[in-house]
């Protein structure tokens, strides 16, 4: 569904949740942000999807560690992960909003499953917690010129 | 500062203020993170830096507006403001974290004043809000490869 959003040539266009999966499949950078003790904070991860989750990895004690674990025992910790592709001289582009909890990998079994997708730590360091968000809300946008 | 975050040629440098200023001095697009009613949520925007300020502008009636409102009545409403520039290809780039209160441009003079700094909205449509992030704490990290 595309609409005019103003009187001259700039569309913004609301993407459906196919076409938001598709622009994130390929992974790269995101950016995740959480509400720490102190306030929203935003850290660009490199990611990758994998069974339809965001997978990254961080330092353990880091602060997408422990700030991620600030929350009710158990149950997960909203976050958001946005990625997009914006291209500053066209003024044009996309983003994608995805919005979920974050899960901390523990179990053995579960790990090996997130090291077996080959994701690696662009930041380099020992980054050895993976962590998933699981998608609950979808949404993205696009900005084209005509 | 520098230190190798990594064995191997990886390197994590950490940015000191000056250095993250000059980075975003230059506008463009950075990326908004607040906590919404139902979580946090990333939005990018394209922004100018005024008077050592983040400025931008939003729609009113949107998210960026109501949902910023929903603190403290008077108070300023903590955001994270993020810019980065990541070669995807090479793995390396740099990101500055800008913490502060975002604060909705209201007064008459005040909003002369962000106009005249001829910031325009890339999204296109009615976005007369003007909002401004007063940094409180600026940090910034650099990610190369040697």
């Amino acid at each position: 569904m595309a609409e005019d959003a103003d009187s001259g040539r700039t569309r913004l266009e609301w993407l459906d949740k196919d076409e938001c999966l598709e622009l994130v499949a390929s992974g790269g950078v995101g950016r995740v942000a959480f509400n720490s003790p102190t306030g929203p904070v935003i850290l660009p991860v490199n990611y990758t999807m994998d069974a339809g989750t965001i997978l990254f990895r961080t330092a353990l004690g880091g602060p997408l560690d422990t700030d991620l674990r600030t929350g009710v025992e158990g149950a997960e910790f909203k976050v958001a992960f946005e990625v997009d592709r914006i291209d500053e001289a066209r003024r044009e582009g996309w983003s994608v909003l995805v919005r979920g909890g974050a899960h901390h990998i523990t179990g053995e079994e579960e790990r090996a499953q997130a090291a077996a997708t080959g994701l690696e730590t662009w930041a380099g360091g020992e980054r050895e917690l993976f962590i998933r968000i699981a998608p609950v809300e979808i949404t993205g946008r696009r900005i084209t010129r005509g």
